[in-house]
């Protein structure tokens, strides 16, 4: 920056001027405007001192993470259409009230926005609560939509990398939960907050989950062992059985009624043939206050040697439930709309597909260009330019590369590098003879192709088999 | 809600009480009850006090709305990807101090965080300004990326309505424009701020722009007068070749750079046929601190009868310019990477684009959905699941009305609705003879077909010619 070469040079006639012991006034004076500059540029020693880099916790996704991140929401967007599902938008943003009350203990980590006048916002938690908002304003009661957004979370993100095998679901209802913590003698004032603490059962011990139910939250030791006896099953139609049969949990209403969709939501897995790929666990808990119903995660298991029995469970890429009152909360009257969704963590799916194209040393394209515009002369970058507007205009892609005379070996190096599949070469001969050279990259193989028929025969190879 | 009708219930007690002149304590003591409840509820007459809306500025996307967009979105996109584009994300805040300074006498209108502890954070306010922190983090000094996200500025947002005929595009050059000023008499000092007026040309009389700057920014008359009859200045190479004949622009070395990548630029479009459609234009000042070297933007005008000449211009929806010096802002060093780019006002052209939807009475559809699973008889609800089933597995977009028994009016009523253009109807004989029935919904065309060639049936009937 020239300011900061101002300064040095400034310095440096300071300290000169002290060297050749200058008159002490004018030695003064220059210090002075030493200082002043290093004032106006705002440092000590004029150094730029600005930490360049993201927020914590966020990122920026290169072209070719953006490739992969693609793939990624192709693949979900894909299967949201094939049930016929639709796509809204909401605001980044929400007003804070709106967020207010719902979120229980994780609503500290909510992000507000600086009051900086006018009304008080805050960046949007998830997507549901938003969309129950949505839905409340404009009284809809039957949709069945999907959201792709960022949310914003004041968390402390880590990031578990391993590699990784397979999904499974794991399912529970939150009326199954209260039955059992009211039969377990949990006060009903206590029941949200003991539902936080069993969620944390997939990052801890049970011992540990039980030292801060009777520590942290003052439960009775006796209740606290009788949850954990609950919390250790895990199964399907057999459980679900089982429990039904239970004397203390079929007594308790909530708990009969989880159960009982608990069956139909199994018989419907029947049908659908991924019974193998659920499991019925009462240790799910979900952390959020606003589930009413079913709830549910997606859990990725760990890649293991063909030794090891049991895979390890590294985390959950998605999650969700039913939430039948939160529509209800920003309806005026209270009407009740119930709704049920999921939600698909891509940051975490994303960065397991990212290991895996690493892995794979698969060449990932970041462009879609077809053909690159070349010359093997100079001063041909007018024909360059002529011959792709034609190409642009008929809707190929097409790149030239933006020197006045670029060498042929750099024109096709940068295909190699890019992965452009054909280069459209112009010269003399060509244009006198109304051809250009098409030059397939892979091969090496070169044809002549009449001008007019150049976007056909570009079409014909690079159509997808 | 239940609270709610308590008070009310309550209310009514008293009101029983006072008018039956009950004993004065007893009232005392249901009025507090009364208080209390209503304190409970957190508002006078526990009325829901709460505002249902999105934050001043913002807007929810409908389905319908999302289709829309969606449209705007592939156009820009298939015309990036074209010219082998590649694309990038970064996260919506960035650091404060990323953004301090980029934006001249805009910076008042940026979003900031509440602190919250931790870092001080601002919602982007461009896409430039973090793409240029991207390049300058990652070393990057060649890239052509697009890049498609929300900006946020603390606005008055008006939207203006209106009919709308074509695109042009205005072209200056921030060296012409500090050339001008220079020759007009326009101290150093002042450029910026003086260039911010000139941008209101398009928003306000030549008479208003001058007394700005005479009365709030203290140039002289004279001076606003020369710079006066510049501005009123546009046309094409004719034009150009003129100012660079001028007797004092073409003595300013700025102008004359200016002037000859002018010259340049207009020979390229030239080449690409499309002269017509851009007008270089002295008044184009662009309100953004950090434009370097040319500057631009696309202009709508608006729909007129016939009889009308002139169109009336009714705003910008893209613009963009050079900005060589803003990554060096970021480089430790201060290295220059020199970049050109166009930021295309996707709230705009969308709503022009809505408009023009409305009021061709296109029918919008919101979902992909090809086939509706239906069934004309009850208790086949199991069957229903089974066939939507196979059809998922095999890829084809598929529905099925969530209730157990659907009427088959109600069915056929949902496919007209949505724009669903087939039913697969299964019944009791269809199920003994292995077929299912295949209706078509615009003609109303039944067709038995073997269940084992429904989905090639499907597809042949829903691919696009």
């Amino acid at each position: 920056m020239a300011e900061e070469a101002a300064v040095r040079a400034q310095a440096e006639a300071v300290r000169r001027l002290k060297q050749d012991k200058a008159d002490p006034d004018e030695i003064a004076k220059e210090v002075t405007k030493l200082l002043e500059m290093k004032a106006r540029l705002g440092g000590d020693e004029g150094k730029h001192k600005f930490v360049l880099k993201t927020p914590k916790g966020t990122r920026d996704y290169s072209p070719k993470q953006m490739a992969i991140r693609e793939r990624v929401f192709n693949a979900i967007i894909t299967c949201f259409k094939r049930h016929g599902a639709e796509v809204i938008d909401t605001p980044v943003f929400e007003l804070k009230e709106t967020l207010t009350g719902k979120y229980g203990e994780d609503s500290k980590l909510i992000y507000d926005l600086k009051d900086q006048g006018g009304e008080l916002l805050s960046l949007r938690y998830d997507l549901t609560v938003p969309f129950a908002r949505y839905l409340a304003m404009n009284k809809i009661t039957n949709i069945k939509r999907y959201h792709i957004a960022k949310v914003y979370r004041r968390d402390n993100p880590a990031m578990t990398r391993g590699r990784y095998r397979e999904f499974y679901q794991c399912v529970n209802d939150r009326r199954i939960l209260d039955g059992m913590f009211a039969v377990c003698g949990v006060p009903d004032s206590k029941f949200r907050t003991i539902c936080s603490t069993v969620d944390k059962l997939d990052k801890m011990p049970w011992e540990e989950v039980r030292s801060e139910m009777v520590g942290e939250k003052g439960l009775s030791p006796e209740a606290a062992d009788r949850i954990g006896e609950y919390v250790q099953l895990h199964g399907g139609l057999d459980l679900i059985e089982r429990l039904l049969q239970d004397p203390k949990l079929s007594q308790n209403k909530l708990a009969k009624e989880g159960l009982g969709d608990m069956k139909l939501l199994f018989e419907y897995l029947t049908l659908f043939g991924i019974t193998g790929k659920v499991s019925f666990d009462l240790s799910l808990a979900r952390g959020l206050d606003y589930y009413t119903g079913v709830i549910y995660e997606a859990v990725l298991l760990q890649q293991e040697n063909d030794h090891v029995e049991d895979p390890v469970s590294v985390g959950s890429v998605a999650g969700g439930g039913r939430y039948d009152g939160l529509v209800g909360m920003f309806d005026p009257k209270g009407r009740k709309v119930p709704c049920v969704g999921v939600s698909i963590g891509i940051e975490r799916i994303f960065s397991i597909l990212e290991q895996r194209v690493e892995a794979s040393e698969e060449k990932i394209r970041t462009t879609e260009t077809q053909v690159l515009v070349a010359s093997a002369q100079k001063k041909l970058l007018e024909e360059r330019l002529k011959l792709i507007s034609e190409l642009w205009d008929a809707g190929v892609k097409a790149e030239v590369l933006y020197k006045k005379n670029p060498k042929l070996l750099n024109q096709l190096q940068y295909c190699e590098d890019t992965g452009i599949p054909l280069v459209a070469i112009v010269g003399e001969q060509e244009l006198k003879d109304g051809v250009v050279k098409l030059r397939v990259v892979a091969t090496r193989e070169e044809v002549n192709v009449r001008r007019e028929s150049l976007v056909e025969e570009i079409r014909m190879r690079t159509s997808r088999p």
